[in-house]
């Protein structure tokens, strides 16, 4: 049984646990980002004062066990009245903390309702906002602001909490453990990032045996990673681990012309992440692209602006099984 | 395994559900009102077009064998924000009504997600608003503009509902398999009777050969029903049911002074049903009285105008056992 453990956010986490949750033999352990602010999480955050449960959320519906129906009840998005807009899962783990008085603890019984297999466990319990700070000294305050801002054109200097964010004990006792430890996939400064400069994380890594895997991102982000090509990701992420990575799963196949022209129209030229690594030992190559639709949701604004090249599920849980 | 059927609405089906659950060799199905249009319920029926699931919730709660803390979960309410006022339960299954499409279906799963012994049926599935005519020809619509609306002034003369509400085939089917039908306790116009004027109803009761029990309410309802003796409940309720009941159960404890004293603050003078029924051969007698402190709530106002003077759950559920 090997002990895996996943680190990233939403969407990202959501697709490699999808396909994890399939094979035999794995024990997983789902470390999430609390950075999130935007959205219905936003909203609850804001006006409830509890721990941003979004991410949380999705990671909970990869894992889930439990019938097709209850999967989609969690992922249920009101789009009348005053609850418009609010995803059903959120509310019900913004109503878990409230009634627990504890976010760690409503996650725990949010599994055993929905019957996840594994752990969801948030990075952090500091309630945190994310600060991007610019060559010019001007810092971006917020996850939500910041994921559409431009750090390019300025260039980024640091990337820390407004206030001291510490490792969930959870979340250090996992990555101690650990077999192996998965970087995303995810929105790189969004949701994979913010999961490594929690006070701790990197003391921690150094003392973990884990084999460190990073399946790259397969598109750049405009204002964000644009141009980047796979050696650019790894020396990054490299950065904020204190040490190298293992394993880099790089995607050989390239999207059909309409990914990359409706790519393109919302990011910009430079969209795909080129393969720079050559004979990189550390490098596994496969093919894993998505060819699933995402449908366009109308109470979901945020979902519609989301990735059409996306990795599969399955193909990518494929790629990291012949690893592990 | 006797069939045991309770007709009624939200808080005293509430009660009687959660001390008939802990009784054994009995299977319980409890059919519900469903012509709630006040409070979280209200605004969930205008925005979303749902049914109202307020009432079917306490049901829910009531029979259900799951933790606490998701029985705690379900009745909580939010007290901040837009979410406000709204009780997790009937926003869950609203949710389940949107996601499924048919709000029967949406119970039975919620249903399943709380491990509820025995079944909770709505009345019927028609969307329904109340209408009571007085004698002056004039009619108040809505089951929350009834509940605080004098009626007693004028007088009742008809009850109804402004379209067409079918018997839900499972309530129909209830009914007929039913050893003991228990209707309430209850509000009497606004929980009991919007039961028993469903379309179909009355004739599918001549059916039945199950016994019928009445537990009296305990209060009378200022502009209701102020100044009714068990009688008066017995002889209107038989007129909706076509039939006689074969038990009544009467409380013969006297609340407390500071019961009385409250109770008569919000209802006004006459507030006790008086027993009158001699020497009825049907009529059973108890010490039914809760000494519960129901807690000052202020997300929930409606809650906090309830009755103080209830029935134990226990003791009615012993002195119903005894019957049966």
């Amino acid at each position: 049984m090997k002990k895996v453990v996943t680190i990233g956010g939403g969407t990202g986490s959501y697709t490699v646990l999808s396909g994890l949750k399939k094979l035999p033999d794995m024990s997983l352990t789902a470390l999430v980002s609390m950075a999130d602010d935007g959205g219905s999480t936003g909203v609850l955050r804001d006006e409830l004062g509890v721990l941003p449960p979004g991410d949380v959320r999705q990671c909970l519906i990869a894992l889930s066990e439990h019938s097709d129906v209850v999967r989609t009840l969690m992922g249920y998005r009101f789009s009348e009245g005053t609850l418009s807009g609010h995803s059903f899962g959120n509310i019900f783990l913004a109503a878990l903390e409230k009634v627990t008085g504890d976010f760690v603890k409503g996650v725990e019984i949010a599994s055993e309702i929905l019957k996840v297999r594994g752990k969801v466990v948030p990075i952090t319990t500091s309630k945190v906002e994310l600060s991007i700070c610019l060559s010019d000294d001007s810092c971006i305050k917020g996850e939500n602001t910041i994921n559409h801002a431009d750090l390019q054109i300025k260039g980024i200097t640091s990337i820390s909490y407004t206030e001291e964010a510490y490792l969930n004990p959870h979340a250090k006792d996992a990555i101690l453990k650990a077999d192996v430890i998965i970087l995303g996939p995810g929105n790189y400064y969004c949701s994979v990032i913010p999961n490594l400069i929690v006070e701790g994380f990197k003391d921690v890594l150094q003392k973990s045996s884990a084999k460190i895997i990073f399946p790259v991102n397969l598109t750049n982000k405009h204002g964000h990673t644009l141009g980047w090509k796979v050696s650019d990701y790894v020396k990054d992420i490299e950065k904020y681990l204190g040490k190298q990575l293992d394993y880099i799963v790089v995607n050989s196949q390239t999207p059909s012309e309409e990914q990359i022209t409706h790519y393109k129209m919302e990011e910009g030229d430079d969209v795909l992440t080129e393969d720079d690594m050559g004979d990189d030992s550390r490098v596994i190559r496969g093919v894993l692209l998505s060819h699933a639709i995402i449908k366009y949701n109308e109470a979901d604004t945020i979902q519609n602006l989301r990735s059409f090249i996306r990795h599969d599920k399955d193909k990518l849980a494929e790629a990291i099984a012949k690893i592990i």
